[in-house]
């Protein structure tokens, strides 16, 4: 069975080419690390080449790694079944991220493709319900609820993967613009806040096509932006490295937890 | 009838003043304009004393106006009522800004004092429904409708009295650091995103203590921000100076408008 991975920036592209044998789709505009794998070229203008060139290669399994940057988009080089597919994806995208993925991981499914995960192809990388480094505090338990409240309550909105909370406050909610400017954000307006971050999948998130993942840089600004803890999603958020995000959270004396 | 307004910083508490006859209470280290009204001197640590001032001018009815910092705090200078208050206000604390409200309302009244809002003492310096400065395109209602859509679902956390939409997606989202951080945040995330900053009260929230307010100044930083558009809720926010504001919005080609 050979599988392809839709390669988008950072590590995780390589840690699900460990998984097994895969070809690398990388898309024009599109940064990606070098990988030990065969690459199929392909442009988001030509979505009917990319079938093509799956099917030719005999692919039958595709999964979606890392942060695809929106490159432009020049509507002259589309091929049919692209313009065919545009006004369903236009659709989609006024309506956020999360129904453009799953909408896009449909238009696979309906070419024949199985669509799978990270969380599939690497169940070995997410951390089970407990702590991962250090112990939380009360104090920090109780930040960290009021943060899930939040993002509880934003879910259904498609909105919001992370929240901070210190000393019962929310101080951060993250927006289109990501964890790590939220991060930004609260280290500027209140430094020394000794808040907790909690990075959860939103309720009902296709996670196949967005999973959400911490790494030793994720502990790094936590830190820097004055937080004491972290807590994640048990089963459901990717941990990049975890012998690194360890040693991060030692040096810079982060708590990090799994819950359910 | 004799009245005080228990002043925070800013120009609302001379705008109040101008409701007629008041005394004007000024808390230790919380800065406030110089006005035109007898002053009765307070400490936080000393509620018992401030109850007793009150009544000795006569004062039968409260306002809090402007922003109330919370200044250092000094254990030894407590008197009697305070501390029997303490565990109250604490607890209140720890339940968000609207509880420690309701409760410093309450307990007021308790004291015998009517407590009234700026809402009460000048009706006149709201908006009603419809445009205030430009009109606003389908595609700002479109993002105002979103911006609002995640402070009804925030609302009964106590979070948000203000969001930032742009294009469909949700780009601010007003944390304990106020709209003023918010506006910063997305000017420095998003520049030139052309978005709409949604601000209304909380579902709930007791306006009579924190009435959301627009003034020039929140007018030129949404501008610097690099939004098109300011929402403000009919009835329920307080424009500080309604001619400057409209000045500032034409300056900046702000679209101003109250919606229900």
């Amino acid at each position: 069975m050979a599988r392809a991975i839709i390669a988008g920036s950072g590590v995780l592209p390589g840690l699900l080419l460990q998984a097994g044998s895969a070809h690398v789709v990388r898309l024009s505009g599109v940064e990606s690390d070098p990988l030990d794998a065969p690459d199929i070229p392909a442009r988001f203008e030509q979505f009917g080449a990319l079938f093509a060139d799956l099917r030719a290669a005999g692919v039958e399994e595709l999964a979606f790694a890392g942060a695809l940057s929106r490159p432009a988009f020049d509507p002259s080089l589309m091929d049919a079944e692209t313009m065919a597919l545009m006004p369903r994806v236009a659709g989609a995208m006024a309506q956020g991220d999360d129904t453009l993925l799953r909408t896009i991981a449909a238009i696979f499914e309906e070419q024949g493709f199985r669509v799978v995960g990270a969380l599939d192809l690497r169940p070995d990388l997410v951390a089970a319900e407990g702590p991962i480094s250090g112990g939380a505090s009360d104090a920090q338990l109780r930040d960290a609820a009021r943060a899930r409240s939040v993002l509880d309550a934003l879910g259904p909105l498609d909105v919001g993967q992370g929240a901070v909370a210190a000393k019962g406050q929310v101080i951060g909610i993250e927006t289109l613009q990501g964890t790590d400017a939220m991060l930004r954000f609260v280290g500027m307006s209140l430094p020394g806040s000794g808040g907790v971050l909690v990075k959860r999948p939103k309720p009902g998130q296709d996670l196949r096509m967005d999973t959400p993942v911490i790494g030793p840089a994720t502990v790094m600004k936590a830190a820097e932006a004055g937080l004491t803890g972290i807590e994640i999603a048990a089963g459901s958020v990717l941990i990049l490295d975890r012998d690194a995000v360890e040693t991060a959270c030692e040096a810079s004396g982060i708590a990090l937890w799994a819950a359910p």
